[in-house]
């Protein structure tokens, strides 16, 4: 790239030339020209002279500021409270993992993986989900049985979408249950886990999709495709959600070189959909039925979907053979929760996962598995959505009960006195951080900032050794004695909240 | 290295040797020293044989169990009432910043930063603390005015003790406050938050120090340190609180090239202790009474103490000369929380915090500042603390409140109907993931997990249209008619809560 005082040269040029070019009376069309040939350099010559840094997130990154924070802890609060209402316990592991534990987990994804810089040590890479860690842990921990949750960010190297809420730092609010128990149990409480944060969220209806990896094995082998092929031709297949058959075929034909044929018998299937009667129409194909994987996970899918009924959520389920699941570690049934309706965008999947029972066992240096399943709930678009609902709401970001004013000079130390009192009794309080303000302007903070209540110290007040107590929203005072004072504030806000 | 048939091969002709020694009638010594060349080639052939991976977390990280969250979460809780107490928002920033944005914020420090490998894009770093990411939201944003709080994970590439509850990856826990106010106000706002904290935490006495940038450059400029050390003898002086005197002076000479009478002059100051009295003392010392820095920091530091005083923290607040804080960032009041007393190991500090006017302006091309001020807990040691306390303690993981049982076969899809109905109604509850178990097993689970309820499911209630409700502490089951039964349990967990 040119220096500056290259460009600098470049600019004092140019601009002889354009001159020379209008007093030797040339077109307007040559002398335009030469006019965009120098707004041109100019502009190379700004981007130059911009600051050394750059003041912004990294990309794919952001800030959440305290209106998002508050619109976020709504979000977790409510996803939270459902993980423990179904008895999870909660965990914590490192934002990065040793690279190798990351290794060989997520196929044709892996490329997304952030790698931290060899500065000596050992070779580490940001987590890219909850789901590897948790494996990670129960097999350091030789654990054969827990049901947990985890809320934490996760990384992946993504082309970031703001518009489809496709960020490269993200949280994942993952639940799982790790055991060896009877079969589609904790399958059919992770699905009801996902309806019951949707139906609480009550954001939009919503879909429940259904698939089960050993039916996509089996649809893959009786159309002819390799074993070997099964995970490249399922990642294809995944984006069925995204994009239609005819690009998905192309995929599968022009860049894997599968046969036509077997991508059009794959056609066949993967475009089916529907309730339980999808179940009992494939258990009778005449090509399936003569598959062992695709028996298995037809007959898990109906115990799944019986259990569902149970559960009073059959009617959010839909099986779908287009659902595939990117990752590789998926082992038996998988799901896929959709908004539908009423949306001014797009937002795909807001709640994903699956059965893994190998997933552990590759921790394991002598391959004892533990077999897992689990859901991850897509809070970024849950959230864009929540946000796009409460705009132009004002949202409270604090939660103040008292501010402790003075609209005479003088009373700082006092105003810190009575502050402390009412800190020293848990009371939320603030002051302002000046000698001295106006009343107004105080009162107008408690409106803007929905606080309660005003203790106002003057000197007439002083005097009778008391304060006025403010509601700010009747606006009507009245005198306590100091040593009243906490009593009757309590006595106030605990009114409020009652009310 | 050998690959493992090298080594086999190895392992073979050394066992032929040591074989041809013996029947030879070789003295043992000589066998001895032939067996302990095949049990080092053993011993490497182990390590290859080792698994490709280790399975543990990254060196100086680490994952957090259901207890320890437990605890954690209680830390936590305590903490954001504290600053939720004081009228702060929060706000959220990546764990991830561009690399230029930590570059020059932290001294000698610096070498410690995690950066992320340049895989195409910006170049990254892991923060490092929660100020500079701070001091960036409020500079892109045009942020005049904001107390915040923010409580995240930080990572520096430290060498990490466990005893001493240093990691590479850890919580900070950070309150600021920024915005162009009186001297001091917020100042002691902070110091009074520390204070709070670790009075309701109750873990053991404290005191916390305060000391003043400008008055330890007054002392080293005095003392005759050239301005552009300032800040490297200041994270000299920083170590007095894990070093010597003598081994700092040490540094200072040998090291710093400071001439060994600016470093005697230095240490008759910053060896200095004690309450307000020090204060009056250094203020008519001869040499930092024609000072101005000195002076400006002793009034900021007498009338800080008048505010602490005000606040009811007067009693927590030791001057300390000897803290000087190793960040580059600092440029007023310097504070450091301590634990005193009652250890059985030396914990440091357990909140530090101080002004720093300068951070957000180097953030804006136009250097506009805006004053800060905060503090971080520091959690880890405390969180240690806390852990010791409670060992032993049974600590609850879950807030499941009934158990939903059964103890003859054939029950699993009433089972699950009976819970779907509690799930509805927002009751915490859990069911075995089993077709049958014993109903003991299912009561012993209640009693070891401190599950107050059970559902019981049996023929002879199912027949009156209903399930018994078993009292686990008092071994009481009650028959209720299922269209009674949330009802009834709620009665009872509601009791359960009140008593």
């Amino acid at each position: 790239m040119a220096t500056n005082t290259d460009v600098s040269a470049l600019i004092r040029n140019q601009g002889d030339v354009i001159r020379a070019l209008k007093s030797s009376g040339a077109s307007q069309e040559q002398i335009d020209k030469e006019i965009a040939k120098l707004q041109l350099i100019k502009k190379e010559h700004d981007k130059d002279d911009k600051p050394q840094f750059s003041l912004k997130c990294a990309k794919g990154a952001r800030d959440f500021d305290p209106q998002q924070m508050a619109v976020r802890d709504q979000l977790f609060s409510t996803i939270t409270s459902c993980f423990k209402r179904h008895g999870a316990v909660t965990i914590d592991t490192p934002v990065f993992e040793l690279k190798d534990t990351l290794t060989g987990k997520y196929g044709e994804d892996s490329k997304l993986i952030y790698d931290l810089q060899d500065q000596g040590g050992e070779l580490l890479s940001l987590r890219y989900d909850l789901t590897v860690p948790f494996a990670r842990y129960v097999a350091m921990n030789r654990i054969k049985q827990i049901k947990r949750y985890h809320i934490a960010k996760v990384y992946r190297r993504d082309n970031p979408s703001i518009q489809k809420g496709r960020y490269r730092e993200f949280y994942q609010c993952d639940f799982d249950i790790a055991g060896q128990f009877d079969p589609m149990i904790p399958d059919s409480e992770c699905i009801r886990v996902v309806a019951e944060i949707l139906k609480e969220l009550n954001l939009s209806d919503f879909v429940i999709k259904v698939n089960h990896r050993l039916l996509l094995d089996a649809i893959f082998s009786i159309s002819g495709v390799s074993e070997a092929n099964f995970r490249t031709v399922c990642s294809s297949v995944d984006k069925l959600d995204k994009i239609s058959w005819e690009e998905v075929r192309n995929e599968l034909v022009k860049e894997k070189h599968i046969p036509q044929e077997t991508a059009d018998k794959i056609g066949t299937y993967v475009n089916l959909s529907g309730d339980n009667s999808l179940l009992n129409k494939l258990q009778t194909d005449p090509l399936l039925s003569t598959n062992q994987n695709a028996q298995i996970a037809i007959n898990e899918l109906q115990l799944l979907y019986t259990y569902c009924q149970r559960l009073l959520i059959g009617q959010f389920v839909t099986f779908d053979m287009s659902l595939a699941r990117g990752l590789d570690y998926y082992t038996g049934v998988i799901y896929e929760a959709v908004l539908i309706g009423g949306h001014k965008y797009e937002v795909g999947s807001v709640a994903a996962g699956g059965r893994y029972d190998g997933l552990v066992g590759m921790f394991d240096v002598k391959n004892r598995a533990v077999p897992c399943v689990g859901v991850s709930i897509g809070v970024e678009r849950l959230f864009s959505i929540m946000e796009q609902k409460m705009k132009g709401e004002k949202i409270r970001t604090t939660e103040t009960e008292v501010l402790v004013m003075s609209g005479e000079d003088g009373f700082l130390e006092q105003r810190l006195s009575c502050i402390a009192k009412l800190w020293e009794q848990n009371i939320n309080a603030e002051l302002f951080y000046k000698k001295s303000s106006k009343l107004l302007t105080q009162i107008q903070f408690c409106e803007k900032e929905f606080i309660p209540l005003g203790v106002i110290i003057a000197t007439e007040e002083q005097k009778n050794g008391g304060v006025k107590i403010r509601n700010i929203s009747t606006r009507e005072d009245k005198f306590v004695r100091d040593e009243d004072m906490v009593l009757e504030i309590k006595a106030f806000l605990g009114n409020k909240k009652c009310s």
